[in-house]
C-alpha cells in the first residue's frame, strides 16, 4: 500500500513481474477492499501466483518510525515483514516510509550474527557498469567497526552483481593520503586493512563513478548527502539539456536525430532505470523502492528483491563475515584500536 | 608558479585578465628566470600594470602542508600571502597544493577576529544561477560554532553574488525534519535558528542544484566528498552523453544540429567555467584554483579574487559575525548549548 501512488502502481508492475518470470509468486499485502478489484481482471495462470493478504492499517510517509513500529501492528509494511520472517515469502519490496520501514524490519527479522547496524546499499551507475554503495542513510553515524561491516555487506552484494570474485572495496574520504580524514576514518581503515577483503584504501567522491573501486563504503550522513547531491545535479543537468536542445527550430531538428542518443543518454542517468535499495544487514531480504516509483520503476525495485532472495544474500553476507571475525590478522588490530580514544 | 601547468597556464591567464580589466595590476610570483621570458613580449600598456616578483622555491603537489610551511619561506606561495599581509596585494591566486596553501594562509595572514577555522568556499551552479556551499574541505570535522561561523561566512558571499540582502541559509542534512540527523548538526540548527540570518533549516543533497537555497552550510568532511561526487557524475553523464551522440552516422547528423545547445550545456556542467574556491574566514583574500586547471579556467579563478578584492570581503565577514555575535538570543542559546554533552 506504501510510496506516493500506492496499488496503482504497485499492482500494475507485480503483474508485468509475474508475466516475465514463471517462478515467481507474490503476496500482495494490504487493504482487500482496494487490491482486490485491481487484481481480480488478471489472467488465471498468473493469478494463481497472486496472493492477495488483508493488512487493514497503512503506515504514512510522514509517520515517525517508532509511532509506526509501536501503533501499527496490522499495517501492510509490518505483515510483509512477518510473512518474511515466518519464511512464508523470500523478500520484502516496499515504497513506503524508509524510516518506518527500517525501524519495522529491525524490530521483526532482526540483524544478522554479528551486524549492529542494517545499512541501505544501492548499485550505482558508474563508468564499468556499477558500484556498491552503502550506507545511504540507514544510520547518521558510523563507527569503525560499523564500517567493516558495511564493507564486508556491500563485497557480497558486489560479487553477486559482478560475478567479481575479489571486488575492490574503498572506504570514502577526503583524499586518498592515508592521513586524511578524521578519526572514525583512520581507525576503519587499518581495520579494513587487515581485514580479508580486496581493500584498496580510501577513495574519493570522483571514483564512486569512474570504475576503479567496486564497493564504495561511509557512513550513512555522508553517504546519503553524496548521493542525493548527485540525484540534485543529475536532474539540473537534465534540465539544462533538454531546455537547450529544444530552445528553436533548428536545434530542435536536431533533436529528431539525436533522440535515440538521448533515450539511451536518460537510461543511465534516469533513477527509475536504478531504483530498488537494499536494506543489508537483516535477517531477512527488503528492498526499498522509491516512494515517487511508477510502475516501470517499482518493477527494477521487485526484480532486485527476487535475485537477493535467489541468491541468499542474508546467508551469504553473514558466511564472510564469520570469515572476518575469524582472522586472527584482524582481531589483533581490533583490540588495538579501542585503546585509542576517539576525539 | 603553483598548479600541475604552471606558468604556461598562469601567465596567459594574468595578460589576457590585465587586458580585459584596465584597473587590474598583478604581481607574478615565482622563479624569474622562467617567468621574465614569458612576459617580456607583453604589450607596454599592460606592461606597466605587471610585475615580477622571485620566489626560488616552489611547492610540490604532493608536499605535506606543514613541510611546505616550515622549510619552504621563499616558495612563490608564501611570498605572494606575504604581499597580501603587508597590504602590496589586495588578494593571493594560486593553482598550488590546497593543504600547504591554507595552512600557509593561516599562519601568514591569520584568521577574522572570532574565526577558528577558515573554511573552503564555492559557488556551485544551480537552477536558480549559483548556490554558495561551504566549507568543502578545510576542515575534516566541525563543531556547531563552526558551522555558524561558515553560515555567516557563506552569506556574505552570497549578498555580494546576488545582492540578495537575505539570502536563503539551509544547514546539509539527511532530512529535512527537525529530528534527523547527528548531534552536531542538531546543535547547529538550533544556533542557526537564533541567528539574525535568514535559516531556512535543514536541506537536503537535492537542494543544492534546485534554486529553494542559496547558502548551503556543512562541515569539509561532508562538503568535500558530495562536491567530488557530483563532479565524478557530472564526468560519466557528459562521456555517456558525447558517446551516445557520435554512435552512428544518423547521430553524428543529428549532433551537428545539436552542437550549439551541447556548447550551452557544457557552460553549465564544465568546471572550468566554475573555477576557482574562495579560502574565507581569513585577513584576506585568497583563492585556489583547481591544480589542473587551463588558462581559460585560471581566468575565471583570477575574476574571483579580483571581485572579492574589491568588495572587501574579509571586512563583510567581520561586519556580519560581529552582528552575530552581538545577538542576545545567540548568546543565550549558545551559552546552553556547552552543557549539551556531545555524543
Amino acid at each position: 500500500m506504501g510510496g506516493d501512488h500506492g496499488p496503482s502502481v504497485t499492482v500494475p508492475a507485480v503483474i508485468e513481474a509475474l508475466r516475465r518470470d514463471h517462478e515467481l509468486r507474490v503476496i500482495l499485502v494490504g487493504r482487500c477492499d482496494v487490491l482486490d478489484p485491481l487484481v481480480a481482471a488478471t489472467r488465471n495462470e498468473l493469478a494463481a501466483r497472486l496472493t492477495v493478504q488483508d493488512a487493514p492499517e497503512i503506515v504514512a510517509m510522514d509517520e515517525r518510525p517508532q509511532d509506526a513500529l509501536r501503533k501499527k501492528k496490522k499495517s501492510s509494511m509490518r505483515i510483509a515483514l512477518d510473512l518474511v520472517k515466518s519464511g512464508q515469502a523470500q523478500a520484502c519490496v516496499s515504497a513506503g516510509n524508509t524510516g518506518a520501514l527500517m525501524a519495522t524490519a529491525r524490530f521483526v527479522l532482526k540483524t544478522l550474527p554479528g551486524i549492529d547496524r542494517p545499512a541501505i546499499l544501492k548499485r550505482i551507475p558508474a563508468h564499468h557498469g556499477h558500484t556498491v554503495m552503502l550506507d545511504l542513510g540507514a544510520n547518521a553515524d558510523a563507527n569503525p567497526e560499523h564500517l567493516l561491516h558495511f564493507a564486508v555487506m556491500g563485497a557480497v552484494v558486489a560479487q553477486d552483481l559482478h560475478g567479481d570474485e575479489r571486488p575492490r572495496v574503498g572506504l570514502l574520504n577526503i583524499g586518498e593520503e592515508d592521513i586524511k580524514g578524521n578519526e572514525v576514518v583512520q581507525q576503519a581503515h587499518k581495520l579494513l586493512g587487515a581485514s580479508t577483503l580486496n581493500y584498496i584504501g580510501f577513495v574519493e567522491g570522483t571514483d564512486i563513478f569512474n570504475g576503479d573501486v567496486d564497493v564504495v563504503v561511509t557512513d550513512g550522513f555522508t553517504g546519503n548527502i553524496a548521493l542525493k547531491s548527485v540525484e540534485g545535479a543529475a536532474n539540473m543537468f537534465y534540465g539544462a539539456l533538454r531546455g537547450e536542445l529544444t530552445r528553436n527550430w533548428l536545434r530542435k531538428v536536431g533533436l529528431l536525430f539525436s533522440l535515440p542518443a538521448l533515450r539511451a543518454f536518460k537510461k543511465i542517468v534516469d533513477p527509475r532505470e536504478h531504483n530498488g535499495a537494499s536494506m543489508v544487514g537483516l535477517n531477512g531480504v527488503v528492498i526499498k523502492s522509491h516512494g515517487a516509483a511508477d510502475a516501470y520503476s517499482f518493477g527494477t525495485a521487485l526484480r532486485m528483491g527476487v535475485i537477493e532472495a535467489r541468491k541468499g544474500l542474508p546467508t551469504q553476507i553473514t558466511e564472510l563475515l564469520q570469515a572476518q571475525l575469524a582472522s586472527p590478522q584482524l582481531l589483533a588490530i581490533d583490540a588495538s584500536s579501542t585503546t585509542v580514544p576517539e576525539s
